[in-house]
């Protein structure tokens, strides 16, 4: 077996966390000796032991020796004492023989520390192995870290012709159930969901993930003329919490919300990005979507395509005008889907800020 | 090898004559003995000799005997004397052992005497074999053999939101080059092309087919007003046939071109029906669309999404308001396809006329 094969195996251990782990890196770790994978771990939860600990202590409960073993692990071993002690150091006690790094620190302060410590030790130490993979697992996480604000990815569902709502914003439903239960992973994926007055008085939406062992997403409203209040609405009676940016004064605080006075974009992002907020999925409707897509700090967008014709309707950004088809916004597809009777597609822009 | 292996060789036969036979069907034949191909043909141009007789003589100016051998064609050997002789008569004659067919005659005045011919004279017959996919190869025969009316396709090609062009009408490009490669094998592919008198003017386009041995699709312009008057266009110095449909008196007839004076869609449809036109390209602009839609004769949908983002623009169906997603019109996917940053959908109405 080859490096990437055990990396593989170290991916989808990672990939258990996720939804638990944020603002946390999603990492994962292989203990291998003689060609056998004697014991896994990942990092389980934010706050938790990093995933080499779990992968040297699952080993270590079952009385198996660790030593001259080689680890592989996605994401480069901490060289920092955060909330756990440094995993390189520990990886040097347990006498590693080798250790195979997916990718390095994205933080440029500790980036290649770990790695040292592990050399100093004469540790035989590789990285980059299925580093654009790893990458893509931790997206979040990168943009967080070097973009000092939370990942920022649009979903939309819209009829083929182009129309997230009718006119009078009917949209129930655009998208098959298949879809809708994969946006149900998505807000599991990320840490919140974002949407705007209208989207929130019009259609009333829990807002919650649906789907088995997931966690609700923090739920953020942009409601600058602070339409939700007296209303009782259903993010306020499901469970987790709300955040209300609005310049209105706000007697009634709703249960589960905290209320923030602010309405310009980017201070609301730095003040999500300040409370450890890593990722946020931006619902809807038109004028929000079309907000984030005008201040550049979009980095992913969900679409989905029904077979239905609308004619006219709400398009996804009617905020925006673009007079040439050579000034589009340009995106660069990175995945796309049949989903039933429906096409999903997946972007990233073309031009990062 | 099994009856299906021989009738996907026929199928490849007849598809060679696409773009030459219209509005003829696509027919294929094989000729089988001691389970070795020895011979094949296919229905070539409109008029030209059928497919059964082409792998007859093919096998015959060989030298080769194909008595008491078995035949494979698409298409039920014909029983009526038309441009040629009945194809069923000169199989009897031939001495054939069994005859597999994949579709019988769908013009139900003659559906099944072919067959009947066979059988009465003691040959084996079966047919329905691969009988789906060829009655797709057939599709424009089928619709204008039954519908009495020309296979109607609408291509657009739209941003990501949905759009075909700029408020300004700016549209070039909005798909990619090799999206725009397949648009020519689609011309080539359907008898005549249609679009209105907005697009004709401000485009100019030629309408032409590029690629190699295609043939250009007869041009049909809806242009009400006769706003080509006068005008020096594109499609009136390309080879091939024009045909405005206009209200106005024209006195100055460009060359290559056929005034009609008709202006209602079901009269045109079936002046074109007459003219023995058996398949339109509908390529726009939105109100051609609509009125394609509206007024519910819309076979086929040809979609292209570029992954781009105008906010507004011109929307394919913007003569049409569907007032909720229950009312909306719906199709039914039968083909997605990831043409490099391109998606192209093919769908088919829901409910036939």
């Amino acid at each position: 077996m080859n490096h990437e094969y055990y990396m593989k195996i170290a991916i989808n251990e990672a990939k258990k966390g996720i939804g638990k782990v944020n603002p946390n890196p999603l990492v994962g770790a292989v203990i291998v000796k003689n060609g056998k994978i004697i014991s896994k771990g990942y990092h389980e939860y934010y706050g938790g032991r990093h995933a080499e600990i779990v992968a040297i202590e699952n080993a270590k409960n079952k009385g198996i020796d660790i030593k001259n073993s080689t680890m592989y692990v996605t994401l480069e071993p901490c060289s920092h004492y955060g909330k756990t002690p440094p995993c390189a150091h520990r990886l040097v006690k347990e006498g590693f023989k080798e250790v195979y790094i997916g990718m390095l620190d994205p933080n440029p302060l500790v980036n290649g520390k770990g790695k040292k410590i592990l050399e100093d030790a004469s540790i035989k130490v590789e990285y980059g192995i299925l580093e654009d993979k790893i990458k893509e697992l931790n997206e979040i996480f990168i943009t967080y870290i070097s973009k000092k604000r939370p990942f920022i990815a649009l979903k939309f569902a819209m009829t083929l012709d182009g129309y997230i709502a009718t006119k009078d914003y009917d949209s129930k439903w655009i998208s098959n159930e298949k879809s809708r239960k994969l946006v149900h992973k998505f807000r599991n994926y990320y840490s919140s969901i974002l949407i705007g007055a209208n989207t929130l008085i019009i259609d009333n939406p829990k807002l919650t993930c649906r789907i088995k062992n997931g966690r609700n997403p923090i739920r953020i409203i942009l409601d600058k003329n602070g339409l939700f209040e007296n209303k009782n609405l259903n993010i306020f009676n499901e469970e987790g919490k709300n955040i209300i940016f609005t310049e209105k004064n706000i007697i009634d605080i709703p249960k589960n919300t905290e209320i923030i006075r602010e309405t310009d974009i980017f201070e609301i992002i730095n003040i999500l990005y300040n409370k450890g907020i890593d990722s946020i999925l931006v619902e809807g409707g038109a004028s929000i979507l079309s907000l984030f897509l005008e201040s550049k700090i979009v980095d992913k967008m969900h679409v989905f395509y029904a077979p239905k014709i609308l004619g006219n309707g709400i398009s996804p950004f009617n905020n925006i005008t673009i007079d040439s088809i050579r000034n589009s916004i340009n995106f660069k597809p990175i995945k796309n889907m049949k989903i039933d009777d429906n096409i999903y597609w997946e972007l990233k822009p073309c031009l990062q800020e």
